[in-house]
């Protein structure tokens, strides 16, 4: 199977995207609860909240609570979001561990609706994001670039836009852990994918990268084989695929891709990825008792095959 | 994309596998309504119903009510499934498209736990049909091979037994139009696809190959993918992912792989399939609407990506 990695590392991102995708409601005990279960499971990062405007996104308001109520393990990074320098504040008063964040948005367009910023305002925010990432001693460094195989707004996404984000979050942090190229609308296929993961490649052929896809069209479990099969060693997930309801009608927040059946397939594929996948198995099943509604990751249904029990 | 066929042929199995595994009560007419409109959306080859008995499928029993009512149309092939002589002779006596089926398990366990016959018992039962084919003057014939990736019974199933059920099927018909190899319990990946078919062509390199799969493990459409990469150009799928709802516990059900979603996955993969994606669509929504419960499925829920309309 091609370039297929040896190891694979599975970054969980229910806790905050998912949660921030389901309507308000849902107690700081109860996410506490998930987060524990999935620190058990093998997780190496689990991204648990987002230091955001409650205004804009209420699910998010008790950010610091959550934080602060977690039963830390060793070995787990636990992470949290934020957009701006008073959200990194906010953040670096929890007892979370602070990865750095950077990101830019291959489709201008995405960027100003998204984040109010055009290209260059995107990027003078990163920059001074770093002079309070030195502040705090910060050294590792995640950078995501948002719309890279597709946006809603400027359609077909050029692979020369991809590399023109990279190139301002390289200009920001030189050496970053993991660069996520996000199917920030899922629409991205098979040869999207090849196309854009073979121009970053041309330009930076060690670059680590990462990709962070979404189930909205069907083809998420193939975009993520098409990923493996190019050498590409992390993705991020979220747990049972929470990140959105396919059955809400929220279209725009379809889940992202399932954990447990992200790592039922590097298993298959002889990747490691230092996952329980029973434990995984438990944890989705939690996750969607909290939210109170199915959600569309399959493993947790149909249980692992007998060969494998 | 390594072998990547330049055309697919698509089946529909939604209003036979599909319906049979909802509880009873679809009525005719809504069966009727939702086969004619796959039929108008390019579909070549539409499972309409199964000849089988209605003590244990009640849910068929309405299979000659459903033939009689279909609005046919040139071009499209309305078949139907039995398992014995009085199935077909049933089937015979309607309006339906007769394509002749032969069978086989790989796992014989399966074989005698599904069709209650052990290997030979299979292969003689094959036979039999045969004289009444040749009776019939059908002309096109399916073979399939049930449990091909795996069984609840055996476990892992050896390739070996996957090319002994293909010598039995082959000695009842050496010309089939289709070969499916079937991921009768949702167990297949990657590797085992690539395994069992690469074992297949080192007997027979021509040999016509199709993949009945399941997504009973969410990674469905990353095994399509890898029979796509291998050449293989036919598949069975169901409009909507109908055939078993995640949601309502009957794991054993777990929907075959979706029509659309596939089909828009062959669209990106610049592969011709003759579908009309809006149109599968609407009839995803249609089956939706008559099972009365949300169907697995994603494109439905999402539409085409904005850069394809």
């Amino acid at each position: 199977m091609s370039d297929l990695p040896s190891t694979v590392r599975i970054c969980e991102e229910g806790p905050r995207e998912g949660f921030q995708s389901e309507p308000p409601g849902i107690v700081a005990a109860a996410k506490i609860e998930l987060i524990d279960a999935l620190a058990e499971t093998g997780l190496g990062d689990i991204a648990c909240c987002s230091f955001v405007s409650p205004k804009y996104v209420p699910q998010m308001a008790d950010a610091e609570e959550v934080a602060a109520g977690l039963r830390k393990r060793a070995g787990v990074r636990y992470t949290g979001l934020w957009l701006n320098a008073s959200g990194f504040a906010r953040a670096r008063a929890t007892p979370l561990d602070l990865t750095g964040l950077v990101v830019a948005s291959a489709s201008e367009t995405f960027g100003i609706k998204n984040n109010n910023r055009n290209r260059a305002e995107m990027l003078a925010g990163q920059q001074s994001l770093m002079s309070d990432y030195r502040d705090a001693a910060i050294d590792a460094f995640a950078a995501y670039v948002f719309t890279a195989f597709g946006c809603n707004y400027e359609g077909e996404i050029a692979p020369t836009l991809v590399i023109g984000a990279i190139e301002d979050l390289l200009s920001v942090i030189p050496d970053p852990e993991v660069v996520y190229l996000c199917d920030t609308i899922g629409s991205a296929s098979p040869p999207t994918i090849e196309r854009v993961i073979a121009e970053v490649r041309s330009h930076w052929p060690e670059l680590p990268l990462g990709l962070h896809l979404h189930d909205t069209r069907g083809v998420g479990m193939a975009n993520a084989l098409t990923g493996l099969q190019l050498g590409v060693a992390r993705f991020d997930t979220s747990i049972g695929g929470l990140g959105g309801c396919p059955f809400a009608g929220n279209r725009p927040a379809a889940g992202n891709l399932c954990t447990e059946d992200l790592a039922y397939l590097c298993a298959e594929l002889g990747i490691e990825t230092g996952l329980d996948i029973p434990a995984l198995i438990e944890a989705a099943r939690l996750a969607e008792h909290i939210v109170g509604h199915p959600l569309p990751g399959k493993l947790k249904q149909a249980g692992l095959p007998a060969r494998l029990l």
